[in-house]
C-alpha cells in the first residue's frame, strides 16, 4: 500500500459522510509566530490535480500566513463524525499568492478563485480579519462581479503530506504512512500498521 | 464580559450540539519534539472544579505526553458542527501521572479516572500506543476490575487557558479573550469585538 492508499482511505472517508455540510472541515496546526501552537479549522478545497497535495484557500490578511512564512510546517488533523475515522496529514506548505513568480502556480490561484462561491469569493473584500471590529463603521455593501479575477488578500496553501496517520475508531484499525524521495525525485509511500 | 462570558458561551454550544456524539471531540495542537507542528482529537473529561480549567485523559505513553514536556504549551480548536461555533483556546497543559508529587493533583487524577466508563479505562491496558502492531500476537483478553485505582498508563490533562478565541459562524461574529494575572495573582479576563 502506497500514496494511494491513504489517499483511497481519504476519497472513501470524504464520500461516506458526504451528506455532511462539515465533512470538509478540518483543523489546520501550525506553530505561532511566538513559537506556541496556533490550531483552527478550514476547509479542503481538494486535491491539485494528480498529486496527493491538499488544497485550502485563505486570506492573505490571517495571522497563518505569517506563521507559514516563519514555518512551512503544519499538521491537518481531520476527523469524520459519521464513519469515526480520524487523518492527521503532516507536510510543509506552499503559499500562493498574487504576487508569486510562477505562472503555473498564478494559475492555479486563479482556478481555485473561480472553483469558490461568489459568496466565499465577497470574504477577501471584509475588513481585515482579526483587527478589532468598528461598530460605528457601517458594514460595506458587498458586491463583486462574478467575472473579477483574485483579489489581492486571496491565498491558495498547497499542503505536500509528508506523513499521514490514520485511525479508524469502529475497526480500532490505525496504519501510518510515511513517504520518502527518490534521488530521481520520485516521491514514495511505505505503510505500517500500528497499535491504536 | 470576562471569564464567565467565554465558559459560557461553551457550555452553551454544548448544550446545543449535545444530542451529537462527537460534540465533546475537539482538536488539541502541540510542537512536535522536532519542531513541527502535532495534531489529534481528544475528548473533554469536563472542567476542573470552579476554574475554567479543561480536562483530558490521555495515555502516557502516547506521543503527546513526550511533546507537552518539552513545550507545555498546546492550543484547542474546537468547532461544533451542529451550532457552527469555533474555539480556539490556548493555553499551557499539566501532566498529571501517578509519580505527581501533590497529594490533591493525584486525587485529581483518580476522580477522572472513576469518571470514565470501564471500557475507556481497559483502554490503557492495550499494547503500546503507536508502536507496529504485532500480527502474530494474540489479543491479550482484557478485564480490569471496576474497583481498580488508576494504572500506570493513564494521564490527567489540564489546560488552563489564557486567551479564547470565539467565531460563531450563523452570526458571523468574533470575540477574542485574553486573560491576565495581577500581583495578587488574581486571573481575570478581557474580551474584545473582532473582524471574522
Amino acid at each position: 500500500m502506497g500514496s494511494v492508499a491513504w489517499k483511497q482511505l481519504l476519497l472513501n472517508a470524504l464520500e461516506s459522510n458526504a451528506h455532511l455540510k462539515h465533512s470538509s472541515f478540518m483543523q489546520l496546526a501550525t506553530i505561532g509566530t511566538n513559537g506556541t501552537p496556533s490550531n483552527r479549522t478550514v476547509v479542503f478545497r481538494g486535491f491539485q490535480d494528480n498529486t496527493d497535495n491538499i488544497q485550502i484557500n485563505t486570506d492573505a490578511r490571517t495571522r497563518k500566513i505569517e506563521e507559514l512564512k516563519l514555518c512551512p510546517s503544519a499538521e491537518i488533523c481531520w476527523y469524520f463524525t459519521d464513519s469515526w475515522e480520524q487523518f492527521r496529514i503532516n507536510g510543509n506548505v506552499d503559499i500562493i499568492d498574487g504576487s508569486n513568480a510562477e505562472p503555473l502556480k498564478l494559475e492555479q490561484r486563479e482556478n481555485s478563485w473561480f472553483a469558490s462561491s461568489l459568496r466565499s469569493r465577497s470574504q477577501y473584500l471584509c475588513p481585515n480579519p482579526g483587527l478589532p471590529c468598528l461598530h460605528e463603521q457601517a458594514q460595506p455593501d458587498i458586491s463583486l462581479d462574478p467575472s473579477t479575477g483574485p483579489i489581492d488578500a486571496f491565498c491558495l496553501l498547497i499542503l505536500e503530506p509528508h506523513q499521514v496517520d490514520y485511525l479508524n475508531l469502529k475497526s480500532n484499525q490505525r496504519l501510518t504512512f510515511k513517504s520518502s524521495v527518490s534521488a530521481a525525485a520520485e516521491k514514495s509511500w511505505t505503510v505500517e500498521r500500528v497499535n491504536p
